[in-house]
């Protein structure tokens, strides 16, 4: 450790020396571009010093998405005091890759002004987001000291519901009547240069009801000579609802390989593009949410705090709690067996978890298949009597393994051994059986009925699966062995 | 059902007369573009009766990323009399849509010199993709069929490791020496109009030696006036090393919101770029394998077929009935106690599962944080601290549920009531900390190891959670109870 730090501190007096600016952002970043963990403490130092010229210079070796990053590992305290280091166009920049929490803990230390004059920087889906996540007095301070077009364009994107697609667009479009050629198209983005979005990839070709009616890539737009008519190198488009929920969304631009789609109105007027560097965003959000989701988890972000990971996963516990009491029933209705033959206590639990295990198995294959709409009505009977089947197979060479061990554990007690194994094999196919029926039916049944299948699906599944295994345990140990 | 038959005969009926063909294509689709359903028995049908004009008409309706889906809810045989229908760039689109194990089928049943003329259309990493799935004699037969440049472009991309940057990016790229204006650059474009990929979105300005200096957005360019020098206008680039992991090109493409890279050999040297729809399955590809590795499922595909299914799972679960044989050893040893007590036989179980919960959110959080970096050396020890503070708290409440459900229960046996709540409560507390502990240090453990978080880690969760449950119920009863 102390050698770490030695090191750190050597690293800390080259940095201070001007020609040392190089090493500062080689040791910025890692080689996969990460923020490097020894970075953080270097800012934290210079925070603590108050040392405005250290900051500068560590801040400067950094995009704005490192010092995104650089905020989720800070504490509160220092992130409140790197904001003023900040100018407006960075602060911009930054807010629009945080995290919700760590911004919404932000948001709360930056004055209302210097706000204003960031969010203008922003494109408007990434402004109203911030805009989305201020409280409501200090919103409508931010919102009174923009700019009128600003201002109207945030109000008129959360006017749309939230994971929608008129959240998720910007505004900012390029279009272009069917009748003009590529060379009036470059002439006017050469005049209109200020106007436009700063990235954008295709130009809309749109009808005089302003309806898209192709999209010429601008690559095409490059190589094509400028008498070439648009309508004759615009490819057919993929409009967007306005109002389509952000996973069909996401699910359409992996489908298709799209790099930007134009969003229409329900009359099919443009109202704005969505491109997929937002999309990737969405991609992300939402395979964490079925993760967390199978692990019983309400997202609660990184910076939640203690308190907000007890809240995150506390409601889940106690539902848990509540559905095993209810499988452990099983159980005291067969307490006399268990004190008859202890070695049904003992095995029990090996029936239940296996059975689990196979359940969740089952489970995050479905979910997964959903999300990705690789099952549908179509092939749900044909992968659930795989399921049924690989369960049996599953099943039977488990209860071989485990009866042949309990047999050679028992073996001196011959008859009850093979009784005993007999016991907890039937059980444990039956359990790994129940697992397979629950963990495609349990998902089916959510979504068909319009719920999200990968939330409190596996508190379903390990209940069935433990009340299950001690019921088949017990329920066949008294039939064959008492 | 015999009216949705109905139906869909109607339909089918409908489609027959050219004019329904509008009809048929908006029956193909859902309102998400997901592949409706109750089009795939259309196919299967016109399949069966071998009706070739229908199936044009039907196929016709379909995009090849439609056409690729379509063939997922088939079944193997009718995918394989689909194959003669579809042209050799329309299959060329398909084959690279498809999942791994469909494409491996389908290739079997595809011609060589078939193959050789879709695989000639097609880019090369897609094309590569394909030739690494076929087999010896079948990749030499196809690979010699092709055109000397195309056959090469494969070789050379297959020559580098899989899932890294050399595998995924293309070799067509534009590059144009820093000292060219954009009028000669989009002069340059024009002329060698048809040598271009189909899509770019940057120009990459290159050195005398071809290392990238910096990027011209196509969108810039169109933008900016013909005499301004490329220099003026290039912004910097983020290079991809082309041995670097897919996973890490992932990242960086995620958070700069990149839409293209240049990836540069080991001497800086421009050989390629890649695209971020590239990068979109790479990040569907890489969250699907944390969901299925939490879930001790080694990804078989979708058309495993039920062996598949079995290979992928039975190794688990014969793992976790290992594990969990040690962890009952813990109720093996107090066996006198349960015989006594056989109320802890049916409350451990609780405990174990609700230990297990626990140390599967946990689990959850910290694989997920560390796969999207949000979790490194920096702030490890602090989120740890959170973890156990959180685990304690979740704890108590959750222990105190549990005794006071105990306590009324059993108050008819007062005191015998208090010290059961009291056993119990205290191993609930015990193993959910011991849950937060496991949760957070084992995939910390496995990263800093080399290894995946993901895999393996929830057998380990559940065998510590099992294990200190059985065991802090009995001996903590083994103390106070007895």
């Amino acid at each position: 450790m102390s050698r770490e730090t030695d090191d750190l501190a050597d690293i800390a007096d080259n940095a201070r020396a001007p020609a040392a600016e190089e090493d500062l952002e080689d040791l910025a970043l890692g080689e996969d571009y990460a923020l490097n963990p020894d970075y953080v403490p270097l800012v934290a130092d210079a925070l603590d010093r108050g040392d405005a010229e250290r900051l500068r210079d560590l801040l400067s070796a950094l995009r704005p998405e490192d010092v995104a990053d650089l905020m989720g590992f800070l504490s509160a305290k220092d992130r409140e005091e790197l904001l003023p280091h900040l100018d407006p166009e960075t602060l911009g920049d930054v807010l629009s890759e945080l995290d919700t929490e760590i911004r919404e803990d932000v948001l709360e230390h930056v004055p209302s002004a210097t706000l204003a004059k960031a969010l203008e920087e922003m494109e408007s889906d990434d402004a109203a987001d911030v805009v989305d996540d201020l409280e409501e007095d200090k919103r409508a301070q931010v919102l009174a000291a923009m700019p009128e077009v600003e201002r109207a364009a945030i109000e008129t994107t959360l006017a749309y519901d939230e994971e929608t697609a008129g959240r998720l667009m910007q505004r900012e479009v390029v279009a272009a009547p069917q009748f003009w050629t590529v060379g009036q198209t470059i002439d006017h983005l050469r005049r209109e240069s200020e106007a436009l979005p700063e990235l954008f990839f295709d130009v809309y070709v749109v009808d005089p009801a302003y309806k898209p009616v192709g999209a010429a890539p601008v690559s095409h737009l490059l190589r094509t000579k400028r008498d070439t008519p648009l309508a004759q190198i615009m490819e057919p488009v993929t409009e967007i609802p306005v109002d389509m929920d952000q996973e069909e969304v996401a699910y359409i631009f992996n489908k298709y390989n799209l790099i930007s789609a134009p969003v229409v109105e329900p009359g099919g007027r443009l109202v704005g593009q969505i491109t997929v560097d937002d999309i990737v965003g969405v991609i992300q959000e939402e395979s964490e949410e079925d993760i967390l989701a199978l692990a019983n988890v309400s997202d609660a972000g990184r910076d939640a705090g203690m308190f907000g990971i007890v809240r995150s996963r506390l409601m889940w516990l106690i539902l848990n709690l509540a559905t095993e009491a209810i499988a452990v029933s099983a159980i005291a209705v067969y307490q006399d067996e268990v004190a008859k033959i202890t070695a049904l206590a003992v095995l029990m639990p090996i029936v239940s978890s296996v059975g689990g295990n196979a359940g969740t198995q089952t489970l995050a294959v479905a979910v997964r298949a959903l999300a990705s709409r690789e099952m549908n009505a179509s092939n749900a009977a044909r992968i659930f009597w795989r399921e049924m089947g690989a369960g049996i197979v599953n099943g039977l060479i488990v209860a071989l393994a485990m009866g042949l061990a309990v047999t050679v554990i028992y073996h001196q007690r011959w008859e009850f051994a093979v009784r005993l194994a007999l016991t907890v094999g039937l059980a444990l196919v039956a359990n790994i059986f129940t697992a397979a029926v629950g963990g495609i039916l349990v998902p089916l049944f959510l979504e068909r009925t319009g719920r999200d299948p990968a939330v409190s699906s596996s508190i379903f599944i390990t209940f069935l699966t433990d009340f299950m295994g001690f019921f088949a345990v017990l329920a066949i140990a008294a039939l064959i062995l008492l």
